[in-house]
């Protein structure tokens, strides 16, 4: 099979590595980025078969074409694949993202009539570039499939090139997916940049000289890639927002916990902090960390 | 010197695990815990000198006495060294402690005319128990001291035990220490909690199958000691309040973007995500994080 990647970065450039570590020879890999410079350090790395100097050249003759870039760019890429693209594209080609969020990108496809599969790949780190891929990125790890009425075949096209890398594909309604990202994925982005701006907008120097691993990891998601965060937060605002409220909810009753007439219940906060692990513990993902 | 520790988990456990790998012979070590499970296990460990009976037997004949229990346990101990166990103490000791916030503990221990040198290791993990202890918690980790008026002999004799164990001793006044670690310690655990409650109190099951180390590494300090979380707030109720209510401005301001009429502004929110960043990179415990 022939996969086109456009966007060689951190994703794309893993999709490469992994097809060469686990399934040898299977693909025939074409890559192309704006800057080129994923596509140059692929060749280099023997991780790619071609770099393409152009989009279109990229996905002549492909079955399977990627888009291995941020949802914004996502979208741009379906209305050139619709428009000055569509040419190149085979006949029979099925399209595909790894972007963060579904419903944008997957209606976009749909008015442009492309044969598209949407993905998400459950998985990542706050690196970036073809220089962080890893071959193991997406081993074991659940890969979101939003069909979008594509035929079957294409479909499973795409979860074949899943399997491929490792990943174990799971189809999902692109509003399903959104609303869980919202609060698991996209959420928890907003509250690391909202907690950094609360501690260090002011520029308190204590707390930067006492910042432990706890503050570490709670920041660790606003050290991304900010357009691949304003580009989450710009195709999925309404359902981040519906989950900020519920945390605005949750902090209000630690408000009153915390500024109780007469001073905290400190039984009544146990019992908050408990319940809290006990949802956590309930949590397979969460049950085996720190092992 | 000889060492008393009340309460043996993973804080007074390091304590005495480190002494022995770094300062062997330099300390005799007695404990003593409410369950006795800690010290039982110690001595198999061959980790302490002494598993003492009673709170008495232990501190008796001690030149330290390390409270090494959650932050409301830590005041009741405080209040039986000032009373039932001060004749135990012997003339010249000094009482120290390792709680996660500072002037509740100090001001009781003043006001109890206690030989007391607040202390807080700036290190953790979500673990407890002796069984989680470990020689290497406090390497090179700031480890902040309160001297609360004590002699300089007593809180030099403090600093002594903290470099025996690996720390670096750092001193603050009370309120300074308690109002940074409200932000990056207290607040993060607060957000934890919240993210907790706001996402998995609905019960959403796609939720709980797409998480991944994002998730993993904002709830992590919502999986620690309930009782531990519960003393912090309860003893430091007033600042982590004012951290929580900075961290709601910072939120509403990101609800105003997501929500702003027209849909959002991706340009807006990336130099919004490059600004957090830009606060982060300036920190020096983040810089050489995933190095």
């Amino acid at each position: 099979m022939r996969l086109a990647i456009l966007g060689l970065g951190l994703m794309g450039g893993s999709v490469a590595r992994a097809l060469r570590t686990r399934a040898p020879g299977a693909w025939t890999v074409s890559a192309w980025s704006n800057s080129g410079r994923g596509p140059a350090a692929a060749i280099t790395a023997g991780a790619i078969d071609v770099a393409a100097p152009s989009a279109a050249e990229a996905i002549a003759g492909a079955d399977v074409v990627l888009l291995a870039v941020p949802p914004l760019d996502c979208l741009t890429l379906i209305d050139e694949l619709a428009g000055p693209l569509r040419a190149s594209l085979r006949g029979g080609a099925v399209v595909t993202d790894v972007a963060s969020t579904k419903r944008a990108i997957v209606e976009r496809a749909v008015a442009a009539r492309l044969p598209f599969v949407g993905g998400h790949p459950m998985t990542g780190r706050e690196t970036s570039g073809f220089g962080a891929s890893d071959a193991a990125l997406f081993v074991d790890r659940p890969w979101v499939i939003c069909p979008a009425g594509a035929a079957n075949a294409a479909v499973e096209r795409v979860e074949g090139l899943v399997r491929s890398v490792g990943g174990v594909p799971l189809r999902m309604d692109a509003r399903e997916h959104d609303a869980a990202v919202a609060g698991i994925s996209h959420l928890p982005l907003v509250l690391a940049a909202a907690l950094t701006e609360a501690v260090l907008g002011e520029g308190s120097p204590h707390a930067r000289a006492l910042a432990a691993s706890g503050w570490r990891d709670m920041t660790r998601l606003a050290r991304g890639d900010p357009a691949m965060g304003a580009g989450i937060a710009a195709t999925n605002a309404d359902l981040i927002s519906d989950a900020v409220r519920a945390t605005r909810v949750s902090l209000d009753a630690w408000l009153a916990d915390l500024e109780r007439p007469g001073g905290p219940d400190a039984r009544e906060i146990e019992a908050r902090f408990a319940a809290a692990r006990r949802l956590l513990d309930a949590d397979p993902e969460g049950r085996n960390d720190g092992e």
